[in-house]
């Protein structure tokens, strides 16, 4: 299976690649620098120009998408914008931007994140985007031409990530970011559709 | 208590302003055109004049918010930017506006909608945007100041457009709209907050 992952070389897209690597699948590694091919999401020309220079694939895998974290009281409608640019459209676009480019039965997997179920403070722009990718998910997968898939993945807090974050996430469990990557395998190479799988 | 209704000549907005009225309240219906006050919730500048002009306010109430409709397969960028600038952007920016204009112990209702729990055929982007604003206002309910709240409403179809969306909402049982209205009614003069109200 060729298999594309944006955010490659994230603490997530890295454990990722790590686990279909042991599947023998083809991997394509994208991101905005240091991998096979640079892409930036939140630019539509840059997408385009990324479906065209890798080809037909058979799986998408989304691990990227930057989102505004701050206090409710002073968020302004910029700040809340680089989310939407960011996480959301970028990640919408590779979904609409990219279905002519998967094969017959291929599929698509994003990224949500914990905190539109189980709210932090400071994290509402960023909640807005993870309940707003699992909407779309859900919806979209009822539409998919093809046998195409769609599905996302809302990891909570990484055990990787646990000392810079753990202010924000006070009092969760993180996770182990393999545990996180089993999540998005499963999406790929299983056979659901339409699924937020929840690694909380 | 003085409530503001963005989109207040629309079938539901109207049913609000009818039952609010019914309580005594002072309301000022806003809309792009014949209402008090006019407003383009995709106009940042356009929100700020309106708060401007209306002054502190106990209550938002928007009923308001256009998304786009269409098959998932030739959806756009561009077409899915019109459910982010009308919707999604639209709503948020009238809460990150709105939030100073507010009494202390005020509240915020948005309009949310049935298609992100219950999908229908070409209503991805829809779906995306209403599941935005449902993870937004949970989130946002935490940190709001002033014991200022904020909740969002989930409308079924309605019998009132069900000779128009009947095509859409295939199997779905529409609701009268003064079940809608009664769900805003219970935001805004309840004690509750973070919640989204399914009208389903």
């Amino acid at each position: 299976m060729k298999i594309l992952v944006v955010g490659a070389t994230g603490t997530i897209g890295k454990a990722i690649v790590s686990k279909l690597e042991q599947e023998q699948h083809t991997i394509i590694t994208a991101s905005r620098k240091e991998s096979d091919v640079t892409v930036d999401m939140t630019s539509v020309t840059s997408i385009q120009a990324m479906y065209e220079q890798v080809g037909k694939i058979d799986a998408l895998v989304v691990a990227a998408g930057s989102a505004y974290f701050g206090p409710l009281t002073t968020m302004t409608p910029e700040n809340n914008e680089q989310s939407i640019e960011g996480k959301l459209k970028g990640q919408m676009n590779l979904v609409l931007l990219g279905l002519e480019h998967l094969n017959d039965g291929g599929s698509f997997t994003l990224v949500t994140g914990i905190m539109m179920d189980d709210p932090i403070k400071e994290g509402a722009s960023a909640a807005m985007v993870n309940g707003g990718i699992r909407a779309f998910v859900k919806s979209a997968a009822i539409e998919m031409p093809r046998s195409i898939r769609i599905n996302s993945v809302s990891p909570n807090v990484l055990q990787e990530s646990w000392d810079k974050y753990s202010d924000f996430f006070v009092g969760f469990n993180p996770v182990p970011v393999e545990k996180v990557a089993q999540a998005f395998v499963k999406s790929v190479l299983g056979g659901q559709t339409g699924q937020n799988y929840e690694v909380y």
